[in-house]
């Protein structure tokens, strides 16, 4: 697709991708609306196929393909959740995914590849290196290169997380999301404008990775002033296509800080029993933060994933 | 009631019940499937109210009581989950709770109970000071002693875990659950033999509170050679009533270390993204110890709770 995904679109990518996701449960607990102040619905992505939304991007990017496309193969760099995404959904078509990976990536991301089938090629830990072997993997396979956001087949795919939110829970007022490179942000907000107009999107992003609230303020993509955060996977910038969306349809972008994520993290683990990574906690972490701007709303929240590694937690 | 429930009133117990508690989903795992080499449904209890399957044997012994019985309060002596289970029902049918704690108790549990309206009264941390108390209450206020296990009512109410999951899953083999006090694995083992009498219920116990695999052989309540366990909702000794029912319609028990419990609780966390307490890991144990037993079958297996200190974990 080469323009902002229509409301049609975005629907068709969910009937496109029903068969291969989870329909993934909605939660709600009386504590946390009780110690927030407002009344929240959490969309379980943690619950997803390999523990993340990004099985919703990939699966409809590989499945918008062409069959003769599809047959060639698909690659993309990535040492996170997209890269487990990419796999499944080659394997779901019955394709080859090759996936560039950097040569420090934890042993337990590239296992997670290899165990759904797909290829891994190493490189040098940058991002040169990383563009330079997609590149040769396209010239000597004629595989389709999957950017993890930057793509607007990724972006209705993602948006069709907010589609189910919005069928299964009556009068949100404000819909949450993390933004990294902002293709759940972006999807959100798309879904959210179609569905729910009257609705708000607000985006919660790290202190230590705030490049989109800067982004948001110049209208242009801009670097975070500095990247350490517990939520590994809103390390990265906006690309332009999810930026055009984020500035028409988010109403505001909330920054956290490491303790405050790490709090949000563990009440949700506490009262909701679930395992979500660090990124997944950075909404509800910005929605504490604000009580009173939430004050009695329904507010959805998506949390993005559970994989996080047990060994290392922040408690 | 004084005689072990009928399918009758089981049934009743549950549709008495069903309004107050949740009807817990049931997970399964495409990669636990095929590390176990059989099919398994996990009957989450820990996205029970209170985080724990003890929600249902309390609520069914306090709405069984008369309403004028139900006036006079309840009381317990319990560190563990059956004391918020109690101060949960007791507060639904707008009464008091009296729950008799150990003055050591950790004092997240003592949050849990207050949180819920209970009274604590405190003891020292003897058994025998446990039921001295309780009786002192039972003098002073005429309240109605609830035990946590050894109470018809109580196991009638958690066979209502087995009710839903045999309803909501064809051809189950293999029911599984871990057996402390008794209450869980008796009120399993009565649902499975009334509604899906070909199949087997097996439990597994901690190698370090090897009880009731000790009582099974015997046919007398015994204790356990030594008691040492992460699964701290294990530790108990069966009752009269509890044990009657086991040795009828329990299959086998199998044991197993910590380090299988604490592996299996891992690989539950990791691959259903939910967090359990070590106590519902042990049938998953005992299921991965014996994986010729179950090849191919379809098991459930009863997630008994997800209440854990986060800040002490095993890995």
């Amino acid at each position: 697709m080469n323009h902002i995904p229509s409301l049609a679109e975005i629907l068709n990518a969910h009937e496109r991708i029903k068969p291969y996701i989870n329909k993934t449960p909605v939660f709600v607990s009386e504590s946390l609306n009780e110690l927030a102040g407002c009344e929240i619905f959490f969309k379980c992505e943690n619950l997803q196929k390999i523990g993340a939304f990004k099985a919703r991007g990939g699966m409809n990017a590989v499945l918008s393909l062409s069959s003769e496309e599809q047959k060639k193969g698909i690659t993309t760099h990535s040492s996170g959740n997209h890269a487990q995404a990419i796999a499944l959904a080659a394997k779901t078509v019955g394709t080859k995914a090759y996936i560039v990976m950097p040569n420090n990536a934890p042993q337990i991301k590239k296992n997670g590849v290899s165990a759904l089938g797909g290829e891994i090629i190493e490189c040098e830990p940058t991002l040169e290196a990383r563009e330079t072997t997609v590149q040769e993997v396209i010239d000597q396979t004629g595989a389709t290169f999957i950017h993890p956001f930057n793509n607007y087949d990724v972006i209705a795919g993602q948006a069709t997380a907010s589609v189910e939110l919005i069928a299964e829970v009556d009068d949100l007022a404000v819909i949450m999301a993390p933004v990294g490179g902002g293709g759940l942000l972006s999807g959100t907000a798309l879904a959210t404008y179609y569905l729910l107009p009257n609705a708000e999107v607000i985006a919660g992003e790290p202190e230590g990775a705030a490049d989109a609230v800067l982004s948001f303020k110049t209208g242009k993509i801009e670097k975070a002033p500095y990247i350490k955060t517990i939520a590994d996977g809103l390390m990265t910038n906006l690309g332009d296509k999810t930026l055009e969306i984020i500035l028409q349809h988010v109403k505001d972008i909330i920054t956290v800080s490491e303790e405050e994520i790490i709090m949000a993290m563990r009440l949700i683990w506490e009262q909701l029993k679930i395992v979500i990574e660090p990124s997944s906690a950075v909404p509800f972490a910005a929605l504490l933060k604000n009580k009173e701007r939430f004050k009695g709303k329904r507010v959805g929240i998506i949390l993005t994933g559970g994989n996080v590694d047990l060994g290392k937690l922040p408690f």
